[in-house]
């Protein structure tokens, strides 16, 4: 295996996998071997523009931390994760449809009671966010956890504010016996997509706002249903249609409803409401 | 743009890239794009492991520092970096051939006179290296500038030792005005490629050896003609036809022989003669 060419390498790097390795990492790798030579080759790649690719992905893996996960957003503004959410969701009819993960999720974030407040200080107008978790049947789920998550008026999340100690404007809660869920946030607004970083220098390359429209995440576990991760969009947004990420569904905008304040609604002058419809597995 | 599918979002993506991007950029990203969104559909590629590619790759970047270089290291064993070789370096027939430049160059190495010893205190049996430069008529290249670098006796550069306070094994020097080099170094050994990293779980997963057969490293500069990276493979290593990195040129490959040890050649015992032919600019 000497003086391999454009040509021959492909399938000398192919025939290096042992017989014995995962079936499935082989099929991946093998896939993974062709397509990222065939583009090698379908655009001539320079010995310079290689080593600017490394040096790019190097900066990428060294810009990630405990909070902040540059290679999500890379692959988030590339399609490949709105991607992958569509290739691996597609339900039934009448089932919440699913979108991106994105790369501000923190595990272990507070818990809170049904109708505590999920801000804990975050800036941002009061909301009140309340709906039911359902089967596609209509059927209640009871007790399902639910994680929410947002960025604050300001638009950061707070592992972007080094400054903070506590977790602001993500929580975690359960479902009451009817399926039923509600708390205290603040209003959900457009931010963009952190562009201090190679992900950000992308975007600039190539003329591209960073902007997402305005959402509240949420992931929803309940034994016997698919995990939904999946955001509610703010209906009127100027970025629904031009999310940097590629994630809006249509079925996931809604409305933020302008309204008296109540006091057993922690005084929110802002109202979602918003039923979730998991998908039995 | 609502509701992209895995089938409509790629021209998404694509439709994003603004009309003023540099050209070339552009055509690099649009393949792509093209290409990893046809890998994430071709495997049916999972949200699991999605999130596991970006946890591989983060982990190469983060193993990257001013010594290590494991995102050249991936791309050595993927074989993308000596098909990229291959794409731009189709040199006339006569003209010395190329080969990957890898991972353990540095910037700035000591300077030695023709003669000098490039190893330095690296352990190795000694070794006297000569040869001369020339153009493809047999021309003679005056003073080009010769870099040279190589792993040790125990199968590491010194990059690698982190205890290590100099360089070892790596050199520059000028050849004289008939082109002719000549410096003591040791005798190189095949050695494995660093596998205390991502690159290593992978070439472990897939049941490859991290071996390369045993080689000096040559980067030759001289005005009017194509910079030159390559190396001297050992004749009858082990390792000549299954290079983890797939780099073996068969007119590369040449004989360290052993002789009377000789005053005038630094009392070395073994002997390497190479030629280098430059290509024109």
């Amino acid at each position: 295996m000497r003086n391999l060419n454009q040509h021959t390498i492909t399938q000398a790097v192919l025939d290096r996998i042992h017989p014995d390795t995962n079936p499935r990492l082989k099929v991946v790798l093998t896939s993974l071997v062709n397509h990222l030579h065939d583009f090698a080759r379908e655009v001539a790649l320079t010995e310079v523009e290689l080593m600017q690719a490394i040096q790019y992905l190097t900066a990428v893996g060294q810009k990630c931390d405990d909070k902040r996960q540059e290679f999500i957003l890379l692959s988030d503004v590339l399609g490949l994760s709105m991607l992958t959410v569509a290739l691996n969701n597609d339900k039934p009819a009448g089932c919440t449809e699913a979108t991106v993960f994105g790369p501000f999720y923190v595990e272990n974030e507070p818990e809170i009671a049904l109708g505590g407040d999920a801000a804990n200080g975050a800036p941002g107008e009061p909301c009140w966010v309340e709906g039911q978790i359902k089967g596609p049947s209509g059927e209640v789920i009871p007790h399902a956890q639910i994680e929410v998550w947002q960025a604050d008026a300001d638009g950061f999340y707070d592992v972007q504010k080094p400054e903070l100690q506590q977790a602001q404007a993500r929580a975690k809660m359960k479902a009451d016996a009817q399926g039923r869920y509600y708390f205290k946030t603040i209003v959900a607004e457009a931010y963009p997509i952190p562009t201090d970083g190679p992900v950000g220098d992308l975007l600039h390359a190539t003329g591209r706002h960073p902007w997402r429209p305005a959402h509240l995440h949420f992931m929803i576990k309940a034994p016997g249903y698919e995990t939904l991760i999946t955001h509610v969009f703010r209906d009127g947004d100027t970025y629904l249609d031009s999310d940097a990420v590629f994630g809006v569904r249509q079925s996931l905008v809604a409305a933020w409803v302008k309204q008296e304040a109540d006091a057993k609604e922690g005084g929110a002058t802002t109202h979602l409401h918003f039923d979730f419809v998991l998908n039995p597995i």
